[in-house]
């Protein structure tokens, strides 16, 4: 029987100081909570999440057999983070869509919906709030913070930003920073958007318009980011959508506007998908969360210097084919980390999956994260 | 003193008939060559091209001392393909934006601007086209024909339409066909221009608009595929626009709609620059040609059998940090080639630049390029 997620949402009405000077007021957060918390508040685990994702991390919604949360194949009963020993906690960043006070919400000074002016937010700042909203819970330390991605610098960070308050950080095909082909692809993707005519300086909510044409050609650079060249070749290859039994028997189309490769269709297909729910402003304020990432910039470039302030213990895992964020880019942290003389764990997985594979099955992936988990309890019940 | 370079056109009143069926009447091919033909016309050379170039391969145009052809570096007197020895032609693919005829020229048939009426056209029609031209040139046999990246694929694909009319196929930074990810980002960068609005269905000609915002998107996306992670890193980095003495101590704009990044304001200028000059519909045409090309096709996938009519003798070139036309895409033909016993020689550059390597002076490259030709002019010599 799936576990049955239950969404929550918190109200805050202390202002929050954000790294760009803005303060944020009034502001809610949405999360999801699996599991029980200890007698000594002291199994929580916080997921972080990367840029299309939510608070809705594990199990279903009542009735709802086919809403699993994004991360469900890792955590949940008997499962890799196990929820029969660990308090999990999902937590949905400000400015996105999908709860957490975001650009379609409306702003308490101008009782007129942010759009374009919600305040550009930093992946410290989602910290912040993610340690109120713990606060709130009562929990002063996490067992650990795990997340994938844009969620592994938030995970990075909670490290740096809050080290008491962290024994295990879980850093999962991420980066100290990115690189200026990361920024190039964010880039594109938000000029889509931004030129998109329906997109109104950010302002289409009150012109009843979505900026869908430039969503779906964001999502579709993203897409192609996700994946390797080599399981886009394994699953798509040259294939036609209209296959016959020869391929090769069968005319092209000659056509530049249909789409005649199985890839077109699929990209084509993922772009509507992603444009029908997706937040406009979200995306450019997520990405540009990412861009501007960098904790060794206020030490000259050395991540070295950074990472001396984290005193957590460290599991990183990258996979060989994710060329968005290669493997390079965690043997950065684990050298900086060990630089630092600390606990580190790493493990490079042989996937095919590229960055994708951070969200897939892969049994030796998930085996190492269970293992760790499974020290990380050890470790909790030696304590206690 | 630079080589002037005097554009020519000429027109063909019979019709062409295309990979498509269709068949393409009354029209022009610009080209232009360099150097002079032999007596025997057998010095000549055929230089095709990729995506957004032009039959201006090398020279300058009277009065333009910055009107330097695309191959400049690589064409001329005493460089590596030597215009003192070869007659060299350069001549505007069909589609294409630069003189020949294409979607922006008048239909014969209706006298309206064809527009997205353009018919499809395939580096197949491109080399059958491109015979014709010899053929009013009275060029039987060329001593060689040489392209870069798509320029690779017309050029593999003369040797296979025509091996009797090639000596030598010089085949640079090519590929014998596109992978799933290579045809993703020309589904991407279409896609951006069809769905701009000003794009009208190909026929923005007639609105008197130009679907801008797709161009940028496009072109963009396309320099990204053109540049290593590698040299944009070390080009741009991740440097700001307004750097200060220490880029640490300043504060981030916090905008996601200005530009605060070097590579940023980089994809942007360029973005702009290609939607002032070229047109959408050759865009489509062009990106489609390339996810077309296929000469394994017909034979089941395998390239060996596909290149068994190819008779010329062999130089290609491929760079290691090419991520577009990546080295073993290159080795797939040579080992094909190989399998037929054919005369293959085979350089991998150890270059930074990723695709856009075959374009700029690596000494290395130069280097094989003219040691190549010098035997070929050798080999002339040897014969007359």
């Amino acid at each position: 029987m799936p576990m049955i997620a239950h969404p929550q949402s918190m109200h805050f009405a202390d202002a929050l100081p954000l790294q760009s000077g803005a303060l944020l007021r009034d502001y809610r957060l949405s999360f999801e909570t699996y599991g029980q918390l200890n007698a000594d508040k002291s199994n929580a685990v916080l997921i972080c999440h990367a840029l299309n994702a939510s608070h809705h991390v594990a199990g279903v919604y009542p009735g709802q057999e086919k809403s699993e949360g994004w991360w469900d194949n890792m955590i949940g009963a008997g499962k890799p983070l196990d929820t029969d020993h660990f308090f999990v906690i999902g937590v949905n960043n400000l400015g996105s869509c999908f709860g957490s006070t975001g650009p379609m919400h409306t702003h308490p000074d101008t009782g007129r919906i942010y759009g374009a002016d919600f305040p550009v937010v930093t992946v410290e700042d989602w910290v912040d709030a993610q340690a109120r909203l713990l606060d709130a819970l009562g929990i002063e330390q996490l067992a650990a913070v795990m997340g994938g991605s844009l969620g592994g610098m938030q995970t990075l960070s909670w490290a740096l930003q809050y080290p008491q308050r962290v024994r295990h950080a879980v850093v999962i095909a991420s980066a100290p920073n990115l690189t200026a082909e990361n920024i190039a692809f964010n880039e594109v993707a938000r000029r889509a958007i931004q030129t998109d005519p329906d997109f109104h300086g950010g302002h289409f909510y009150q012109h009843g318009t979505v900026p869908k044409r430039g969503l779906r050609i964001a999502r579709m650079i993203g897409h192609i980011t996700y994946l390797s060249d080599d399981v886009m070749n394994a699953k798509f290859g040259r294939k036609l959508i209209a296959a016959t039994q020869s391929e090769a028997e069968r005319n092209f189309f000659y056509s530049t506007l249909e789409a005649e490769f199985q890839i077109e269709s699929y990209l084509r297909y993922q772009g509507d998908k992603f444009a029908e729910y997706f937040d406009a402003n979200t995306y450019l304020l997520i990405t540009r969360a990412l861009d501007y990432f960098d904790p060794a910039r206020a030490y000259g470039g050395n991540l070295s210097l950074a990472l001396a302030r984290a005193t957590a213990k460290f599991l990183l895992v990258s996979f060989t084919t994710d060329w968005r964020f290669a493997p390079a880019r965690s043997r950065e942290i684990v050298k900086a980390l060990l630089d630092n003389q600390r606990d580190v764990t790493y493990a490079e997985i042989n996937a095919p999956h590229g960055h994708d594979a951070f969200l897939l099955d892969d049994p030796r992936y998930l085996s190492v994260v269970s293992s760790y988990f499974k020290s990380v309890l050890k470790e909790l019940e030696g304590q206690a």
